[in-house]
């Protein structure tokens, strides 16, 4: 089984589990503390790295030139979401052959987060590197994308032949309101009680920020509560979340509700346990053993 | 020494601290298995509970009516920052009177917090509240505010007898941009590196929403970047902070920046340990041991 992660430390995390053989880590590794610890890890794992610049292929190439086998790095292209990346298809095809002039390193394939919503424009960027690449007479093996908003139109770029999704595991609000799932799909909840109910159109539950975090993703609001559609999680404090209606909000202290968080992914990292429930039988809990692995 | 808790579980997460005697909940606690885990907790420290509604002094009274001492609570006063508390100083009083009849409760006082900048009007709430308690026939022996943006100011109000600050404590960007702090004051910061330089005015860091989190409390971007205030936190993904500059972000890979987050409280929560530095030494680590307490 493979997996995807983007720290270091999250491939760390699971080097216990034998299910596991295949990490990508998409993301640039970069320090010789780091660079240690990876040579350790690729032990371990099956690993695939990625590079943007020179400077990490460099560090890559004087870490691994003395390994048995290459090492296989992709070129992580910038295609629209502007984070990390090269800027045009002509840097791919340069830092592709950079790395497959270093030694140690083998060059593997390009790598995109793309922006949501713009696939034609991706799909046209990958094309134009990709043939580059092969022009310079280089193997293109694997063009990776990803991001759950957009998986189910993933065949529009069919260049594409590795697909990484993450939310789509348990859904959430964001991938609700960009019209990915529906709300029973949506497999991760805040179980959370009404702790205050100060006036006729606000509760106060016990779950705030450090639960549901502050990400919005451009939405308006905290999270969606369970068939109430009527109610709106409208502000959080770290320990509190504030529940408003327009009109009566027809909640009581103890009351139970609820919350579809707005991002998943972020949540899952605030807690140590999730429990798994199916219907109303508790199956047990689960330790969440990346959270927290950010060096 | 006494600490001010949000949650049961952080106070539990203390229970092994020989130095900590007094604990203030300033929270509703609301069921059955938390009620347990307070009497539990109350064998341990002597604890000082709030409630804003008569279903919380009810389910308190039912726990502690047969403790041997009687179990002091404040009332949570809504001085206008919206989330939980009654709503006016009669209901406050009503509700302290409601304690008092109670059995094995006993009223101390009046808890809030109160609303940034506002503190006459907190302060006209507070007199009116302990007046009307006063004239009622009951002490009011506490009066508790709080909040570090004000707390330079907390003499205005010199009613309050008690003042909980939290984030002083290691300082923000929040609390410089309001006033109550310099750069200097800060004292985390979250050391990152730049791990991608893919324009002239951006780079990306090795930190994201899941160590700077993506709280704004009001501000634009991310966090401060120590010495350099032509840059500035625009973007976090989960796992990269970017940095933009309108003129050439001067950054290459591996540099490392120090960023004062916009808010130390939830930062703190994050991390799993934090390091202790002085000057450029480093004194240690130490466990963040009420993060994720949030039951």
């Amino acid at each position: 089984m493979g997996i995807n992660c983007q720290k270091l430390s999250e491939a760390e995390a699971f080097s216990d589990l034998a299910e596991i053989q295949d990490v990508l880590i998409t993301y640039n590794i970069v320090g010789k503390h780091k660079l240690e610890r990876l040579k350790r890890l690729s032990k371990r794992f099956f690993i695939t790295l990625v590079a943007d610049n020179a400077f990490v292929v460099r560090s890559l190439s004087q870490t691994f030139q003395n390994s048995a086998q290459l090492q296989n790095v992709m070129v992580e292209c910038d295609t629209g979401a502007g984070r990390c990346g090269v800027q045009s298809p002509e840097q791919a095809c340069e830092l592709a052959l950079e790395i497959n002039r270093s030694s140690g390193l083998q060059f593997k394939g390009l790598m995109t987060f793309p922006p949501s919503g713009r696939l034609e424009k991706v799909g046209r960027w990958l094309t134009q590197a990709k043939s580059l690449c092969m022009r310079a007479g280089l193997a293109v093996e694997t063009i990776s994308s990803g991001g759950s908003p957009d998986m189910y139109h993933s065949y529009e770029i069919p260049i594409v032949n590795e697909y990484r999704a993450g939310t789509y595991i348990y859904n959430d609000r964001s991938l609700v309101e960009y019209g990915t799932c529906k709300w029973k799909d949506c497999a991760l909840t805040v179980l959370s009680t009404v702790v205050s109910v100060p006036t006729r159109t606000r509760a106060i539950v016990d779950a705030g920020s450090k639960v549901l975090t502050s990400d919005t993703l451009g939405l308006n609001g905290y999270g969606h509560v369970l068939n109430r559609p009527d109610i709106a999680v409208d502000q959080l404090s770290e320990e509190h979340g504030r529940l408003v209606a327009e009109k009566d909000i027809r909640l009581n202290v103890g009351d139970r509700i609820r919350i579809v968080p707005n991002h998943a992914c972020v949540v899952a990292n605030m807690l140590d346990e999730i429990v798994e429930v199916r219907g109303n039988l508790v199956r047990g809990t689960h330790r969440v053993i990346a959270r927290g692995k950010v060096w």
